[in-house]
């Protein structure tokens, strides 16, 4: 499919894009670049690129395909060094959580060459690091492919197809109607589960059970990745959370008013929608 | 331990005390007291207890342990039935979720005769019904058992040891500790999961993954049950709801001024917690 495709950031998500690259045979070459010499020395340790460098420009040389697989708070940044180290023709993706913000940045300073199109892959886990990439990660996983005005119609079919390769499904979206969706489904929740972890006291921690540990597994995440999503996806996440409030606070009115009527409406919804998954 | 123990109430925590009690032979008889013909029938099917009636009188007869096992709302007039069905002495306990309510009102409308202990054992999942009973569902589990200024003494620690005979391990708590402590890592995460599922529309559904799954898990749960739950407990769960929503907000703060210091700390104390489980 490609002669090189070249990964940025190698870690979880970017070793396992080389993994699976090599397994589907979607390039002749894939090379890493990353930004310190231990996840360099990682990346060749569990060997998931054929090349790895810290140098953009013998990293990026005659890549067809770059993808930025770094932190989402990082990504712009590095696409605005990939246009700095790229001579001719390339598209571009990268595989951040939030979409308005990167998409409508790299868009905006990348030139005609640089063929940007946003993805979101959603695969992963709450674990980090290149020692937990497997081959098969996007393997029967969703990837968002977002299009704009902007898109490039080839670049952007360039990258449905690679994800399809890969074994995701894709689903297109806009940049804007990418970060509401997610939010619901997984900022919010994130962002839920982190505000229910912080109240629990190590008294009451002793009575926790299989519901607790549930509800707060996804607080054990990154604080720093989750971070960088919460503040990039910042109108989406901060509607949602309002949205949220006003459903708390509406639980908390059928309970002092002793609606017992309403409640119930509001937990058989909920229910239902939760049955349906 | 007892020569005869009555279970009023026989779904799955009903049941699962009927082959508990057999298992460890801590009675000569288990009879289990019935709403519903087809409840008898079931718990007759799945021979969890030796007795099954739809009468009072005859369930009660010659019972020196009692206990209620029916859902949340209905504790407090099934002890007034017992109150009303039993000659001499008798110890009784129930399982419910909730405790201020139920022992106050209880202690208030039971003459001496009648020995009152508060249970909460901490086990279950959120199917219903005698079908999904079994003989170890308190091994290894928490029993939360409570304990007033009017607790009888020897009535208390026969139920103590009854549920250490089970399996289980027993904190003792006053009702007024257990509704504050497990509203936080119970009920509280019950009404999130409840208000996130609730929000999530059938589009944004499709993008939804474990995390979603996962903090949503509990959405499943028997409305009716936890209906009952989230009222007998206002007070300690309206207070937990109004510091949940004060977390969020802070949340909200740190995304909306962009204090990302402050936000990485929100979001390390959150994860300190749930690492520790």
């Amino acid at each position: 499919m490609f002669n090189k495709v070249t990964i940025i950031g190698v870690g979880l998500i970017g070793g396992s894009l080389g993994l699976g690259i090599k397994k589907n045979k979607l390039a002749k070459v894939v090379a890493g670049i990353c930004r310190r010499k231990t996840s360099a020395k990682a990346a060749v340790k569990n060997g998931v690129c054929d090349i790895v460098t810290l140098d953009y420009k013998e990293g990026l040389a005659g890549a067809e395909l770059v993808i930025i697989a770094s932190p989402v708070g990082k990504i712009v940044d590095i696409a605005k060094k990939v246009v700095a180290h790229t001579k001719g023709e390339v598209i571009l993706t990268d595989v951040g959580s939030t979409k308005s913000g990167i998409v409508r940045q790299i868009e905006k300073m990348a030139p005609e060459s640089v063929k940007f199109v946003g993805s979101h892959p959603m695969a992963g886990s709450e674990k980090n690091g290149v020692g937990f990439a497997v081959k098969n990660l996007f393997e029967n996983s969703i990837c968002i492919v977002t299009k704009t005005k902007k898109t490039d119609k080839k670049a952007f079919l360039a990258v449905k197809r690679f994800w399809e390769n890969l074994g995701a499904t894709v689903s297109v979206l806009s940049p804007e109607e990418h970060d509401a969706r997610v939010s619901l489904v997984s900022h919010l929740p994130h962002a839920a589960a982190y505000a229910l972890s912080g109240m629990a006291d190590a008294k009451s921690l002793k009575f926790a059970s299989t519901g607790f540990k549930d509800t707060t597994r996804i607080a054990s995440s990154d604080p720093y990745l989750w971070h960088d999503i919460f503040m990039t996806n910042r109108k989406a996440l901060l509607s949602a959370l309002a949205g949220y409030r006003a459903a708390l606070r509406d639980i908390e009115k059928c309970i002092r008013n002793g609606s017992s009527k309403r409640l119930i409406g509001v937990l058989k919804k909920a229910k239902g929608v939760r049955d349906k998954l």
